[in-house]
């Protein structure tokens, strides 16, 4: 892609209405656009980026047995009230809204009573036991408040995996591979280093719910971290009782902020008893059908990787979800053969398969061409100038060394990032 | 993929609320669920299709120079308002809904405002131009009436392209791209020899618009069609005037029934002069950008390609877009080998990268299973019994003759397919 043609340029200046530094650097980088307060288009960069995260995740969800699908996101609101959920009273970030004869319809803000709903249709008998549903889907949530770019928004994209299982036994199993899976995400995005499987409140049903908590100054939430064992608690269930019961010593214990970038729930029979979910045992008895729910926001994932990775001048992706591979500069190219040679690196890359950015700008300077490819964060810095000869300068986003080397060594070393 | 464990399984029932076949056989055999009366829910079967509509469209959008980006649902009304189309009196499809302080925002029915607004940030000199942006993003339309399942919906995927011209030549140039990028799409789907460019309305800026409209009884536009020139006239716009300018014969024109499954459009400076989406030209002079708007709803060509082919028994899909390369159906299986063998061909094949549906079902008759393999509509059947020995027979959906080959035959078969 030639950076003079990419929709999403840099700008200088800072958004004054953004506290955090992922949202400073994904808007003056030209990732993401706001819209309106808790909105933010995906530019061609953020998409880029977002697809890459989605793509991981989807992996490793196919990879448990998850079978995708994709629930509308109008609701009917019958269906939410048999489990005592369309009340504005009992969920308070509703948006509502009317068809033409006036009855009310809701936008998704998660789907459990949809999905719950609709598995009355597919599921009959043990024989269709277990199976897991998943989705890439937008969430409405009527915040009263949003801040901090695209960590907490009105609209995101969320993947939300929903288990169904004959027993307890079945899912507490899954509920085990859900949990592996998570940490390979976060790990291969690059933030798992810092996330912590955290107990939370389980509601009615389960004693613990659990999120992923990554450390991160701009994190809202508060948590308890005992780093030794990787293991925290939020602070919405830190009691006495619960470091006991988890066998935590206070005395390892942290207080740290963090950004929730997943949740896993065991809901057992909280939705299926009201709506009606269950199925005939090997012996014609009806059961409720066991259920729990895992869900990760591939944006709030985004937004945490930008936290984790970032110095004063930009972002610095991790390879696994960077907009592009390598990040070409062509430096002074109205001058005599200068773009002829940036072009033949530029095809030479894509001839290789290689996905490459390419400023081939003419009315910009070096400094800013440098600058801009520190904002945005490609982990490889290729360089072609008249110094460069038949050879690239090279340098790693995070490193300050630079190297110059053939076209030849370029292909191997790409391929070994 | 094995049919015991799919989400969406065929059912005997017809849905008592949908006129058409597409609906009838897209519910029927596990494709899409309805959640509301104008909603429904993809499920893995449907999904699948889906995205290989999605798929199409995306490689002829990136073809033709599109870059992809994805807006926001929620919308701001000041910037609808600028080009009149917030009130209702202007729009009569907007889904409203409110922040808790009270103040209004709209879920996007189409997204020619916000794009424009976008841009502003975006282009700022004649260098900036051409620029064409699309996304897949979900239109949310307070229809009155909506019937026939997928093909008119309050909430569907649409691919919409905005293009950004310095001057009506350009414009006419990518105009003229972009319609040859949409024979291409509907060619690829399946539909391309009922599908024609259909003149339409062109409101204030244009004389007209163009829709490729596919003949089919289930359509609910009429159009004035001849077929030896493969060109249509929409009957809002079919005037003694109109046929004369398009040098078209009236004795040569038949009316039809027609589904509209895309339209294109100049806009000019429609949506550009009330929102300041301007440019410097060379001469450092402002002027408005002329854009053009393109869309296709990837459902509504999924219900159509349902209802170009079809017979009594269920779907024909065209192998483009088929959920599966094979269906396999293994008969008898709880005869004494009969599911280690039928399993064998289903590693085979899974080995061999050939994406298969495979019915490994115990407790359904040997007639349930071809008649859901008809209904459900993969192009290659192949069975697996007690008869078929080291062979397997094959028969395409479409014919009645029934093939037995051996298992390298059936790859090279499968690959030329």
């Amino acid at each position: 892609m030639k950076y003079s043609q990419l929709i999403g340029k840099t700008n200088k200046e800072s958004p004054k209405d953004e506290i955090n530094r992922s949202a400073e650097f994904l808007i003056k980088g030209g990732f993401i656009h706001k819209e309106i307060a808790g909105a933010y288009a995906f530019l061609p960069l953020g998409l880029k980026v977002l697809n890459n995260i989605v793509r991981i995740i989807r992996e490793e969800m196919n990879a448990i047995g998850g079978q995708e699908l994709f629930l509308s996101s109008l609701q009917n609101p019958e269906v939410w009230d048999k489990c005592n959920r369309w009340s504005d009273d009992s969920m308070d970030i509703w948006f509502k809204t009317k068809l033409k004869n006036g009855s009310e319809l809701g936008l998704a803000a998660t789907h459990e009573e949809p999905i719950t709903n609709l598995m009355r249709s597919q599921i009959k008998s043990y024989r269709d036991l277990p199976v897991y549903a998943f989705q890439f889907q937008t969430k409405f949530r009527n915040e009263t408040r949003v801040k901090g770019g695209i960590l907490r928004t009105r609209e995101f994209l969320m993947k939300d995996l929903y288990s169904f299982n004959k027993d307890e036994e079945g899912l507490n199993d899954f509920y085990e591979k859900a949990k592996e899976a998570y940490i390979k995400i976060f790990n291969r995005a690059g933030i798992g280093h810092k996330t912590y499987l955290t107990f939370a409140s389980g509601g009615t049903f389960s004693k613990y719910s659990h999120e992923f908590q990554t450390e991160c100054e701009a994190g809202e939430d508060t948590v308890y971290l005992d780093r030794k064992k990787r293991l925290a608690v939020n602070k919405e269930v830190f009691t006495e009782e619960v470091v006991k019961d988890l066998g935590l010593d206070r005395e390892n214990i942290e207080e740290i902020n963090a950004i929730e970038v997943g949740n896993i729930f065991k809901q057992m029979t909280k939705f299926s008893e009201p709506l009606g979910l269950s199925y005939l045992d090997s012996d014609g008895n009806k059961k409720p059908v066991i259920m729990g729910a895992y869900g990760i926001g591939p944006a709030r994932v985004m937004a945490t990787i930008v936290e984790l990775h970032h110095d004063d001048k930009g972002i610095i992706w991790p390879q696994s979800v960077s907009p592009f591979q390598v990040h070409l500069i062509g430096l002074n190219l109205e001058n005599n053969g200068a773009r002829e040679k940036a072009d033949e690196v530029y095809n030479y890359l894509k001839d290789n398969n290689i996905d490459v950015l390419y400023d081939d700008r003419i009315d910009t300077t070096t400094g800013e061409k440098f600058s801009d490819a520190d904002l945005i964060g490609i982990p490889l810095r290729l360089v072609v100038s008249k110094n460069t000869g038949e050879n690239i300068e090279i340098k790693r986003r995070q490193e300050n060394t630079v190297s110059i080397i053939s076209k030849d060594e370029l292909l191997k070393l790409i391929h070994n990032s």
